[in-house]
């Protein structure tokens, strides 16, 4: 049960967008433009990233809802999305994306942990500087979002299937909609 | 020197504001919802929180700011700042905060930290679910903006009169211009 009265049936994060519609605007808009709106990383390494540190901050919600939707841009290859989780640099994804999600781990333990040689390796495989910019700010992002759903445990389901159906909806539409669309429910 | 080319003379999170936009409105309208818009909550109180939360993650930059715009709430009262940054419990502070800075020192350390025992503690001393989930939101929140800071490499002044003046203008008038007044200097 979650550690103050949330409504029923939005599990994770979506319960605390309805109960404070003030924040769920901006909360919503900072996931919508570094996930969500085309620029040159592909949508699939920008969940990759986000689900990857959610795995590393151990939020059984967040890894598994931005894993679902990392999973729709990649053609529904759930099996990549483990492989990342479980050890990135043996996955079959390219040297780029790597290197990101090797800064994304060190941003994970704290932003004083990124070193000079990290930059280096991803600007060797073709990073640009707003790369490494939104790659650094969503790995701090999600040290907030599973912060904020677990530090106020709300309810995360263990089925899959209900996983990947709301991630069907956020791949398609992004993350913008939501706060109207729960306010709804 | 910061891991991406940042205008000049924009220390902090001013100058990640500046140089990407599209997340500078979500990220200021972060700051100022749980911080600056009026609640149940002092401002002093919430940036006390911030503060602290930034001293557990060793972010100058945001210690500092932070530590300076409470101070300016608290009609200029520094030592007060830094009583709560090193020993909260001992501090002349309200026992409601202090329960509220034990969570939010939980919440630093990862969501699944906060036990039903320092909801309970804190909700004996009054507060509400809207204070509790403020302080939940405020720590995590922090917890990103510190790395993004930190994750950048940002530059951060190391005399505090420049603090004063930047923390007078935001204590003033809150974190939401923040994106438009960067963007004209």
């Amino acid at each position: 049960m979650a550690h103050i009265a949330l409504k029923e049936g939005l599990p994770g994060i979506r319960g605390l967008l309805a109960y404070r519609p003030e924040t769920a605007r901006p909360l919503s808009d900072l996931a919508q433009v570094p996930l969500h709106d085309l620029n040159s990383l592909e949508r699939s390494d920008r969940e990759l990233i986000a689900t990857f540190v959610s795995s590393l901050n151990d939020c059984h919600y967040s890894q598994t809802s931005h894993g679902a939707i990392a999973a729709c841009h990649l053609g529904g290859d759930e099996e990549l999305v483990e492989r990342v989780k479980r050890d990135f640099n043996a996955a079959p994804i390219p040297e780029k994306l790597k290197a990101l999600l090797a800064i994304a781990g060190r941003v994970q333990r704290g932003g004083r942990n990124v070193r000079p040689e990290d930059i280096e390796r991803a600007r060797a495989h073709g990073a640009t500087d707003l790369e490494i910019h939104d790659t650094v700010l969503i790995a701090a992002a999600f040290c907030m979002y599973n912060r904020y759903v677990d530090g106020l445990a709300t309810t995360a389901p263990q089925d899959a299937e209900s996983y990947r159906e709301r991630a069907a909806g956020v791949a398609a539409s992004g993350y913008r909609g939501l706060p109207a669309l729960l306010s709804q429910q």
